[in-house]
Protein backbone atom coordinates (compact mmCIF):
# COMPACT_ATOMS: atom_id res chain seq x y z
CA UNK A 1 0.00 0.00 0.00
CA UNK A 2 1.58 3.93 -0.86
CA UNK A 3 2.00 6.43 1.51
CA UNK A 4 -0.52 8.68 -0.37
CA UNK A 5 -3.63 5.45 -0.32
CA UNK A 6 -2.95 5.51 3.96
CA UNK A 7 -3.25 9.42 4.20
CA UNK A 8 -6.77 9.41 1.81
CA UNK A 9 -8.30 6.70 3.99
CA UNK A 10 -7.41 8.43 7.64
CA UNK A 11 -8.99 11.83 6.03
CA UNK A 12 -11.91 9.57 4.85
CA UNK A 13 -12.70 7.63 8.13
CA UNK A 14 -12.36 11.00 10.09
CA UNK A 15 -15.40 12.54 11.58
CA UNK A 16 -16.91 15.67 9.98
CA UNK A 17 -15.79 17.89 12.65
CA UNK A 18 -12.75 17.04 12.09
CA UNK A 19 -12.72 17.67 8.52
CA UNK A 20 -13.74 20.99 8.43
CA UNK A 21 -10.27 21.93 10.31
CA UNK A 22 -7.60 22.47 8.19
CA UNK A 23 -4.79 21.01 10.26
CA UNK A 24 -5.65 17.53 9.47
CA UNK A 25 -5.32 18.03 6.19
CA UNK A 26 -1.61 19.91 6.09
CA UNK A 27 -0.13 16.78 8.57
CA UNK A 28 2.15 15.52 6.08
CA UNK A 29 3.69 18.42 4.11
CA UNK A 30 4.50 20.27 8.41
CA UNK A 31 5.93 16.91 8.83
CA UNK A 32 8.14 17.51 5.81
CA UNK A 33 8.96 21.05 6.43
CA UNK A 34 9.43 20.01 10.32
CA UNK A 35 12.42 18.04 9.23
CA UNK A 36 14.26 20.62 7.15
CA UNK A 37 13.79 23.45 10.44
CA UNK A 38 15.07 20.85 12.16
CA UNK A 39 18.29 20.22 9.99
CA UNK A 40 18.26 24.15 9.25
CA UNK A 41 18.73 24.62 12.88
CA UNK A 42 21.47 22.25 13.69
CA UNK A 43 23.21 24.44 10.74
CA UNK A 44 22.43 27.66 12.04
CA UNK A 45 23.38 26.94 15.59
CA UNK A 46 26.77 25.11 14.56
CA UNK A 47 26.99 29.13 12.99
CA UNK A 48 26.37 30.58 16.18
CA UNK A 49 28.89 28.37 18.33
CA UNK A 50 31.35 29.78 15.95
CA UNK A 51 30.04 33.13 15.88
CA UNK A 52 30.54 33.26 19.45
CA UNK A 53 34.37 31.98 19.58
CA UNK A 54 35.39 34.08 16.96
CA UNK A 55 33.44 36.84 19.39
CA UNK A 56 35.83 36.00 21.95
CA UNK A 57 39.04 35.90 19.66
CA UNK A 58 38.14 39.25 18.33
CA UNK A 59 37.55 40.88 22.18
CA UNK A 60 41.00 39.28 22.94
CA UNK A 61 42.97 40.69 19.84
CA UNK A 62 41.41 44.26 20.21
CA UNK A 63 41.84 44.15 23.78
CA UNK A 64 45.77 43.06 23.44
CA UNK A 65 46.21 46.25 21.04
CA UNK A 66 44.37 48.33 23.09
CA UNK A 67 46.49 47.34 26.00
CA UNK A 68 49.69 47.47 23.76
CA UNK A 69 49.67 50.69 22.51
CA UNK A 70 48.34 52.27 25.56
CA UNK A 71 51.21 50.78 27.95
CA UNK A 72 53.89 52.04 25.01
CA UNK A 73 56.31 54.50 26.50
CA UNK A 74 60.25 54.79 26.24
CA UNK A 75 62.39 57.05 27.66
CA UNK A 76 65.78 57.20 26.19
CA UNK A 77 68.86 56.68 28.64
CA UNK A 78 70.60 59.78 27.72
CA UNK A 79 69.41 63.57 28.10
CA UNK A 80 69.67 67.28 28.40
CA UNK A 81 69.53 69.31 31.13
CA UNK A 82 66.44 70.41 29.72
CA UNK A 83 65.10 67.97 27.43
CA UNK A 84 64.43 64.16 28.59
CA UNK A 85 63.60 62.15 25.39
CA UNK A 86 60.75 59.91 25.88
CA UNK A 87 57.83 58.53 23.56
CA UNK A 88 54.97 57.55 24.43
CA UNK A 89 51.51 57.02 22.88
CA UNK A 90 49.72 59.93 23.42
CA UNK A 91 52.34 62.26 21.65
CA UNK A 92 50.89 60.77 18.60
CA UNK A 93 46.59 62.37 18.06
CA UNK A 94 46.55 59.05 15.84
CA UNK A 95 47.68 56.57 18.49
CA UNK A 96 45.32 57.89 20.83
CA UNK A 97 42.94 57.37 18.91
CA UNK A 98 43.74 53.93 18.17
CA UNK A 99 43.87 52.95 22.06
CA UNK A 100 40.06 54.80 22.35
CA UNK A 101 39.07 52.80 18.90
CA UNK A 102 40.02 49.71 20.05
CA UNK A 103 38.91 49.85 23.51
CA UNK A 104 35.25 51.00 22.70
CA UNK A 105 35.69 47.79 19.66
CA UNK A 106 36.41 45.23 23.09
CA UNK A 107 33.81 46.83 24.97
CA UNK A 108 31.20 46.55 22.36
CA UNK A 109 32.59 42.78 21.66
CA UNK A 110 31.84 42.10 25.86
CA UNK A 111 28.06 43.51 25.29
CA UNK A 112 27.51 41.28 22.24
CA UNK A 113 28.23 38.38 23.98
CA UNK A 114 24.46 37.96 25.08
CA UNK A 115 22.93 38.81 22.05
CA UNK A 116 25.83 35.90 20.58
CA UNK A 117 24.59 33.48 23.09
CA UNK A 118 20.60 34.25 22.53
CA UNK A 119 21.19 33.20 18.53
CA UNK A 120 22.86 29.88 20.00
CA UNK A 121 20.21 29.09 22.28
CA UNK A 122 17.02 30.37 19.55
CA UNK A 123 18.64 29.49 16.03
CA UNK A 124 15.38 31.50 14.58
CA UNK A 125 15.59 34.40 16.08
CA UNK A 126 16.38 37.17 13.60
CA UNK A 127 16.57 40.36 15.71
CA UNK A 128 19.66 39.54 17.45
CA UNK A 129 21.25 38.25 14.35
CA UNK A 130 20.14 41.87 12.86
CA UNK A 131 21.00 43.81 15.59
CA UNK A 132 24.75 42.14 15.49
CA UNK A 133 25.54 42.24 11.39
CA UNK A 134 24.34 45.75 12.05
CA UNK A 135 26.76 46.74 14.25
CA UNK A 136 29.31 44.18 13.35
CA UNK A 137 29.38 46.01 10.13
CA UNK A 138 29.94 49.56 11.71
CA UNK A 139 32.82 47.91 14.20
CA UNK A 140 34.82 46.84 10.98
CA UNK A 141 34.93 50.65 9.48
CA UNK A 142 35.91 51.60 13.31
CA UNK A 143 38.89 49.63 13.90
CA UNK A 144 40.01 49.63 10.60
CA UNK A 145 40.41 52.99 10.46
CA UNK A 146 41.74 52.90 14.11
CA UNK A 147 44.18 49.70 12.39
CA UNK A 148 44.69 51.50 9.07
CA UNK A 149 45.72 55.22 10.38
CA UNK A 150 48.33 53.44 13.04
CA UNK A 151 49.65 51.77 10.27
CA UNK A 152 50.24 54.13 8.43
CA UNK A 153 51.64 56.88 11.29
CA UNK A 154 54.22 52.88 12.29
CA UNK A 155 54.95 53.36 8.44
CA UNK A 156 56.03 56.14 8.34
CA UNK A 157 58.05 56.40 11.82
CA UNK A 158 60.48 52.95 10.20
CA UNK A 159 60.87 54.48 7.12
CA UNK A 160 60.78 58.39 6.93
CA UNK A 161 59.80 60.21 3.88
CA UNK A 162 62.22 62.38 2.41
CA UNK A 163 60.12 64.56 0.22
CA UNK A 164 58.13 66.22 3.25
CA UNK A 165 61.72 65.86 5.26
CA UNK A 166 60.08 63.49 8.01
CA UNK A 167 62.26 61.42 9.47
CA UNK A 168 62.88 57.84 10.68
CA UNK A 169 62.51 57.75 14.53
CA UNK A 170 62.52 54.19 14.90
CA UNK A 171 66.59 54.39 14.88
CA UNK A 172 65.76 56.12 18.03
CA UNK A 173 62.37 55.00 19.84
CA UNK A 174 63.83 51.10 18.83
CA UNK A 175 61.23 49.79 21.85
CA UNK A 176 58.69 51.98 20.75
CA UNK A 177 58.31 50.94 17.09
CA UNK A 178 58.33 47.24 17.83
CA UNK A 179 55.55 47.66 20.49
CA UNK A 180 53.60 50.17 18.19
CA UNK A 181 53.51 47.68 15.54
CA UNK A 182 52.70 44.60 17.40
CA UNK A 183 49.66 46.58 18.61
CA UNK A 184 48.77 47.51 14.89
CA UNK A 185 49.11 43.56 13.83
CA UNK A 186 46.38 42.80 16.83
CA UNK A 187 44.01 45.42 15.66
CA UNK A 188 44.50 43.56 11.83
CA UNK A 189 44.09 40.66 13.43
CA UNK A 190 40.93 41.88 15.26
CA UNK A 191 39.06 43.11 11.73
CA UNK A 192 39.68 40.13 9.75
CA UNK A 193 38.03 38.22 12.39
CA UNK A 194 35.03 41.10 12.63
CA UNK A 195 34.98 40.50 8.48
CA UNK A 196 34.25 37.13 9.16
CA UNK A 197 31.59 37.56 11.59
CA UNK A 198 29.71 40.05 9.25
CA UNK A 199 29.99 36.87 6.72
CA UNK A 200 28.50 34.32 8.69
CA UNK A 201 25.74 36.31 10.42
CA UNK A 202 25.20 36.93 6.74
CA UNK A 203 25.03 33.12 5.65
CA UNK A 204 22.76 32.36 9.42
CA UNK A 205 19.96 35.03 7.94
CA UNK A 206 19.77 33.58 4.98
CA UNK A 207 16.87 31.31 5.83
CA UNK A 208 15.56 32.26 8.80
CA UNK B 1 -21.85 28.13 4.19
CA UNK B 2 -18.38 28.16 5.87
CA UNK B 3 -15.10 27.99 3.69
CA UNK B 4 -13.95 25.30 5.93
CA UNK B 5 -17.28 23.48 4.56
CA UNK B 6 -17.16 24.16 0.69
CA UNK B 7 -13.17 23.27 1.03
CA UNK B 8 -14.03 19.95 2.43
CA UNK B 9 -16.96 19.36 0.22
CA UNK B 10 -14.49 19.73 -2.65
CA UNK B 11 -12.15 17.46 -0.95
CA UNK B 12 -14.62 14.40 -0.94
CA UNK B 13 -16.23 15.12 -4.69
CA UNK B 14 -12.86 14.34 -6.05
CA UNK B 15 -11.92 11.64 -7.88
CA UNK B 16 -10.27 8.92 -6.12
CA UNK B 17 -6.83 9.61 -8.16
CA UNK B 18 -6.88 13.58 -7.60
CA UNK B 19 -7.58 12.41 -3.91
CA UNK B 20 -3.62 10.67 -3.60
CA UNK B 21 -1.77 14.23 -4.50
CA UNK B 22 -1.22 16.79 -2.15
CA UNK B 23 -1.51 19.86 -4.01
CA UNK B 24 -5.57 20.43 -3.87
CA UNK B 25 -5.41 19.49 -0.05
CA UNK B 26 -2.77 22.26 0.32
CA UNK B 27 -5.09 25.38 -1.95
CA UNK B 28 -6.04 27.52 0.65
CA UNK B 29 -2.28 27.85 3.05
CA UNK B 30 -0.43 28.23 -0.51
CA UNK B 31 -2.93 31.56 -1.49
CA UNK B 32 -2.28 32.60 2.05
CA UNK B 33 1.35 32.07 1.70
CA UNK B 34 1.31 33.70 -2.18
CA UNK B 35 -0.14 36.90 -0.54
CA UNK B 36 2.52 37.20 1.76
CA UNK B 37 5.44 37.13 -0.49
CA UNK B 38 3.53 39.01 -3.34
CA UNK B 39 3.93 42.30 -0.10
CA UNK B 40 7.22 40.85 0.78
CA UNK B 41 8.68 41.15 -2.58
CA UNK B 42 7.44 44.51 -2.97
CA UNK B 43 9.86 45.49 -0.01
CA UNK B 44 12.79 43.26 -1.52
CA UNK B 45 12.37 45.55 -4.95
CA UNK B 46 11.91 48.37 -3.20
CA UNK B 47 15.17 47.69 -1.06
CA UNK B 48 16.94 46.32 -4.10
CA UNK B 49 16.14 49.49 -6.30
CA UNK B 50 17.97 51.48 -3.53
CA UNK B 51 20.68 49.13 -3.18
CA UNK B 52 21.26 50.09 -7.12
CA UNK B 53 21.06 53.49 -6.58
CA UNK B 54 23.66 53.93 -3.41
CA UNK B 55 25.97 51.29 -5.40
CA UNK B 56 26.09 54.38 -8.37
CA UNK B 57 26.47 57.04 -5.94
CA UNK B 58 29.27 55.11 -3.86
CA UNK B 59 30.80 54.52 -7.36
CA UNK B 60 30.89 58.42 -8.04
CA UNK B 61 32.57 58.98 -4.56
CA UNK B 62 35.44 56.58 -5.02
CA UNK B 63 36.16 57.21 -8.38
CA UNK B 64 36.44 61.11 -7.13
CA UNK B 65 38.61 60.03 -4.48
CA UNK B 66 40.76 58.17 -7.06
CA UNK B 67 40.96 60.99 -9.23
CA UNK B 68 41.21 64.19 -7.09
CA UNK B 69 44.25 61.87 -5.61
CA UNK B 70 45.67 60.75 -8.93
CA UNK B 71 46.17 64.19 -9.99
CA UNK B 72 47.51 65.87 -7.36
CA UNK B 73 51.01 67.44 -8.17
CA UNK B 74 52.07 71.09 -7.45
CA UNK B 75 55.09 72.41 -7.60
CA UNK B 76 56.38 75.78 -6.09
CA UNK B 77 56.85 78.95 -7.78
CA UNK B 78 60.16 78.92 -6.56
CA UNK B 79 63.72 76.41 -7.06
CA UNK B 80 67.15 76.39 -6.45
CA UNK B 81 69.92 74.99 -9.14
CA UNK B 82 69.60 71.80 -8.33
CA UNK B 83 66.19 70.84 -6.98
CA UNK B 84 63.09 71.88 -7.87
CA UNK B 85 60.13 71.99 -5.07
CA UNK B 86 57.45 69.56 -5.64
CA UNK B 87 54.78 67.53 -4.18
CA UNK B 88 53.11 64.54 -5.85
CA UNK B 89 50.65 62.18 -4.53
CA UNK B 90 53.52 59.54 -5.23
CA UNK B 91 55.66 61.09 -2.80
CA UNK B 92 53.86 59.68 -0.31
CA UNK B 93 53.52 55.28 0.13
CA UNK B 94 50.30 56.10 1.87
CA UNK B 95 48.51 58.21 -0.78
CA UNK B 96 49.73 55.66 -3.23
CA UNK B 97 47.81 52.82 -1.75
CA UNK B 98 45.12 54.91 -1.36
CA UNK B 99 44.76 55.74 -5.52
CA UNK B 100 44.73 52.04 -6.17
CA UNK B 101 42.50 51.53 -3.49
CA UNK B 102 39.82 53.57 -4.55
CA UNK B 103 40.22 52.31 -7.94
CA UNK B 104 39.75 48.73 -6.98
CA UNK B 105 36.28 49.89 -5.02
CA UNK B 106 35.01 51.74 -7.76
CA UNK B 107 35.79 49.00 -10.42
CA UNK B 108 34.38 46.35 -8.10
CA UNK B 109 31.22 48.76 -7.73
CA UNK B 110 31.22 48.94 -11.87
CA UNK B 111 31.62 44.70 -11.51
CA UNK B 112 28.80 44.72 -9.11
CA UNK B 113 26.14 46.52 -10.94
CA UNK B 114 24.99 43.97 -13.08
CA UNK B 115 24.13 41.23 -9.87
CA UNK B 116 22.61 44.34 -8.19
CA UNK B 117 20.03 44.29 -11.17
CA UNK B 118 19.61 40.71 -10.81
CA UNK B 119 18.68 41.31 -7.70
CA UNK B 120 15.82 44.07 -9.05
CA UNK B 121 14.35 41.83 -11.40
CA UNK B 122 14.58 38.60 -8.92
CA UNK B 123 14.14 40.02 -5.87
CA UNK B 124 13.91 36.17 -3.81
CA UNK B 125 17.96 35.31 -5.45
CA UNK B 126 19.94 34.74 -2.08
CA UNK B 127 22.97 33.64 -4.58
CA UNK B 128 23.81 37.40 -5.90
CA UNK B 129 23.03 39.36 -2.40
CA UNK B 130 24.81 36.97 -0.36
CA UNK B 131 27.82 37.35 -3.14
CA UNK B 132 27.40 40.92 -2.75
CA UNK B 133 27.02 41.52 1.21
CA UNK B 134 30.54 39.39 1.54
CA UNK B 135 32.33 41.49 -0.97
CA UNK B 136 30.76 44.42 0.16
CA UNK B 137 32.21 43.59 3.58
CA UNK B 138 35.35 42.88 2.39
CA UNK B 139 35.29 46.35 0.13
CA UNK B 140 34.24 48.48 3.52
CA UNK B 141 37.80 46.84 5.06
CA UNK B 142 39.49 47.97 1.61
CA UNK B 143 37.97 51.90 1.46
CA UNK B 144 37.55 52.46 5.11
CA UNK B 145 41.75 51.32 5.45
CA UNK B 146 42.58 53.86 2.45
CA UNK B 147 40.88 56.90 3.91
CA UNK B 148 41.76 56.18 7.46
CA UNK B 149 45.66 55.96 6.85
CA UNK B 150 45.03 59.06 3.87
CA UNK B 151 43.83 60.68 6.67
CA UNK B 152 46.63 59.98 9.42
CA UNK B 153 48.90 61.41 6.75
CA UNK B 154 46.89 64.77 5.63
CA UNK B 155 46.44 65.38 9.35
CA UNK B 156 50.63 65.16 9.75
CA UNK B 157 50.51 67.11 6.79
CA UNK B 158 48.23 69.79 8.29
CA UNK B 159 49.38 70.07 12.10
CA UNK B 160 52.79 68.07 12.31
CA UNK B 161 54.48 66.32 15.35
CA UNK B 162 56.65 68.35 17.64
CA UNK B 163 57.56 65.19 19.89
CA UNK B 164 58.87 63.12 16.35
CA UNK B 165 59.89 66.80 14.90
CA UNK B 166 57.66 66.05 11.80
CA UNK B 167 57.34 69.72 10.38
CA UNK B 168 53.72 70.39 8.72
CA UNK B 169 54.12 70.65 5.51
CA UNK B 170 50.98 72.65 4.16
CA UNK B 171 52.33 75.69 4.97
CA UNK B 172 54.46 75.23 1.35
CA UNK B 173 52.15 73.17 0.07
CA UNK B 174 48.76 74.42 0.33
CA UNK B 175 47.08 73.22 -2.84
CA UNK B 176 48.49 69.97 -2.27
CA UNK B 177 46.82 69.89 1.14
CA UNK B 178 43.46 71.12 -0.04
CA UNK B 179 42.93 68.76 -2.90
CA UNK B 180 44.21 65.42 -0.43
CA UNK B 181 41.80 66.49 2.35
CA UNK B 182 38.98 66.40 -0.17
CA UNK B 183 39.82 63.31 -1.72
CA UNK B 184 39.92 61.48 1.74
CA UNK B 185 36.24 63.70 2.65
CA UNK B 186 35.34 61.69 -0.73
CA UNK B 187 36.75 58.55 0.24
CA UNK B 188 35.10 58.59 3.34
CA UNK B 189 31.43 59.14 1.80
CA UNK B 190 32.15 56.01 -0.27
CA UNK B 191 33.02 54.02 2.97
CA UNK B 192 29.56 55.45 4.70
CA UNK B 193 27.66 54.24 1.74
CA UNK B 194 29.15 50.77 1.87
CA UNK B 195 28.19 50.38 5.72
CA UNK B 196 24.46 51.25 4.35
CA UNK B 197 24.86 48.76 1.41
CA UNK B 198 25.91 45.75 3.79
CA UNK B 199 23.08 46.42 6.23
CA UNK B 200 20.18 47.30 3.21
CA UNK B 201 21.78 43.59 1.73
CA UNK B 202 21.12 42.16 5.70
CA UNK B 203 17.52 43.52 5.66
CA UNK B 204 17.09 42.09 2.55
CA UNK B 205 18.47 38.91 3.27
CA UNK B 206 16.56 38.20 6.52
CA UNK B 207 13.27 36.77 4.83
CA UNK B 208 13.99 35.01 1.91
Amino acid sequence: MEKGDSTAINITSESSKERKGKAPLLAAPVMVATANTREDRGNKRGIAIFDFVLRLCAMVAALAAAITMGTTDQTLPFFTQFFRFQASYDDLPTFTFFVIANAITSSYLVLSIPFSIVSIVRPHTVGPRLLLIILDTVMVALSTAAAASAAAIVYLAHKGNSSANWLAICQQYNDFCQRTSGAVVASFIAVVIFVFLVILSALALRKS
